[in-house]
């Protein structure tokens, strides 16, 4: 591989929506989930974000990058309203129906209609589920911290629900996403299925890491 | 599958280790990077962080979550420091060798020593990168925010420099980071490869979205 190395100069310099997609490449491999919300008329919402991310285990804390001019936009409208979000994992069979969801449906189209997608509810939460989804997480909205340097928010909510497939957990809390048929993310647009996990033991500085089965 | 579903009680009733490696699964497919920092005496350090997030394009931002009481804590210090740092992106010949990063090394011992991973300088830079990454990204810190929910932060950097493979850049900016052997993480200990990107068109409300190639 003949290795190319740009500046920031030249980063400035690219096309707008050239650097938009590739300066989101840069960031790895990302998780992709479709957040469900609804209105306090139950109207339900559904949009897709590659931003989610880990903040904790104790408290259990999940964050997203909100973009204020996005499509997201509903979705933290509805947050505001509610205090409730879900997080649903995407699978091979869902994809085309989740990329679907960020198009611009006028304000009043559930992108479960558009979309064919099927919202499901829980005892005692008030946002939708997508049944379609083999993980689930609902969360309830704990904060939103204002990033100056570019006018995004990060997101956090408090996992208060999850739904996951039995026989993907491990003993020791390992839930293994790839048997659960999770994908992931890269750029903007494109969608990559992931082979078997390799799980390597708990660095210690005396011995090299060894492959756990 | 059959789904399970558990509640707050009985997240917050899981084992301690059990609890953070399976809220830790949750989040779906993570990015994972090789962190490379410099002191000012000129001592090199490794860190391997799965919490690198896209933030923004112009200007060109990501972010990292920093918890202060773990090994990643040499690198906070050195980009306080030094006010630069660098994202790594791991490839399959170097996943034994970033995990072991992770083991509690002194400080006086550097990481690329330890693991036999490779420093590289570029001019006006002051910190190293990988020379066995394929994808490697030059930052300079911009801000730290806290996280006052659970005591961590994140930290924003802007970057300035990029290092990539010439073939896996597309005419419209797409970086093909599966084609540069990029792969991904879940949980706290599991590496995956990634097969090939489906990239889908730009979503639009009157046509379903198709295959680009």
């Amino acid at each position: 591989m003949t290795s190319k190395i740009i500046h920031s100069e030249e980063i400035a310099a690219l096309e707008t929506r050239f650097r938009a997609l590739f300066i989101n490449c840069l960031s790895g491999f990302k998780s992709v989930n479709l957040v469900g919300t609804v209105n306090k008329n139950g109207q339900t919402n559904l949009s897709i974000v590659n931003s989610v991310i880990h903040l904790g285990a104790n408290p259990p804390l999940m964050g997203f990058i909100l973009r204020p001019d996005s499509v997201t936009r509903d979705t933290w409208d509805n947050i505001l309203e509610t205090n409730y979000y879900t997080f649903n994992h995407l699978n091979p069979q869902i994809i085309e129906q989740a990329h679907q969801t960020s198009a611009r449906f006028p304000k009043e189209i559930s992108e479960f209609d558009a979309t064919g997608l099927t919202p499901i509810f829980s005892e005692n939460f008030a946002a939708p589920f997508v049944a379609e989804s083999h993980v689930k997480i609902g969360l309830k909205f704990r904060e939103r911290l204002p990033i100056e340097l570019n006018g995004t928010y990060l997101v956090i909510g408090e996992i208060v629900e999850i739904h996951f497939p039995e026989n993907c957990l491990s003993n020791d809390g390992f839930l293994d996403i790839q048997l659960a048929d999770s994908v992931t993310n890269s750029g903007l647009d494109a969608y990559h299925l992931v082979e078997k996990p390799m799980r390597l033991s708990y660095a210690k500085t005396d011995k090299w890491p060894s492959v756990l089965h």
